[in-house]
């Protein structure tokens, strides 16, 4: 069983690597859940993700800014809750997100045929496990902190 | 880009593995979504889970009794949206499913520690992609029945 310190320090890691995938969780304020694979980005403190305008994750998370993201393996997994802190088209987005999003992607939502919509997540609570012997001590971030100690 | 058979094909041997594992997005009837990884099984019709009784997902099934599953990598997907069709005590459940899950999963659901709730899916809608160019064809299942042609 992995430290919360090991944990925290793989988290990192996987939060950094390129062509990083999520299972995004969304929900509508009609309480429809919708779950997909995306490319997702890490600033150090946000997730950046890029959507298609008319997609379901779009709707859903205009209108209940909130996500649960999956990454990592169902054996090896980095669950996050986060918030939207703001949503915007890919052209109106700071230089720096953009490049965030596609130095880690490997592509620029700007560059689509379509406008594409970049959001800014704030992780609230991060937890990390491998098997059933990690459910314990599986929480590593906690209102918004990592729990450093 | 798959055929629609070879899609068929590649997404009835998935859920035929051994140790499959899907990501299994749920949500409360207050709007509340949730995402975790659980082990399933699949009988040919249905989808079995087993999950612990005091879980959210155990709760939101039992009153949202919808489910949407993402199966596969990220970039090679199987999502399903399916309805619970039955929940009950593990011990209560038919031999014939239990058997299905155990052979699956490698692990019985009546031998857990805690009274585990086994959960019977029927799957409505069967779509699966690898990249952006078999977004178009993805998919499988409508209305809960496969579209062989």
């Amino acid at each position: 069983m992995r430290t919360r310190a090991e944990r925290i320090a793989d988290t990192r890691a996987l939060l950094a690597r390129p062509e990083l995938d999520a299972w995004v969780a969304s929900w509508s304020s009609s309480g429809d859940g919708h779950l997909v694979p995306l490319s997702i980005a890490w600033d150090d403190a946000r997730l950046i993700l890029a959507t298609e305008p008319g997609a379901v994750t779009t709707r859903n998370l205009e209108h209940v800014p909130r996500a649960r993201l999956g990454l990592g393996h169902t054996r090896d997994v980095v669950m996050i809750d986060a918030e939207v802190e703001e949503s915007m088209a890919a052209d109106d987005a700071p230089l720096s997100v953009i490049e965030v999003y596609a130095a880690q992607s490997g592509w620029d939502p700007r560059v689509a045929g379509v406008p594409f919509v970049v959001h800014l997540l704030v992780p609230v609570r991060i937890q990390a496990w491998r098997e059933a012997n990690e459910i314990e001590g599986r929480t590593l971030m906690r209102d918004g902190d990592w729990l450093e100690r």
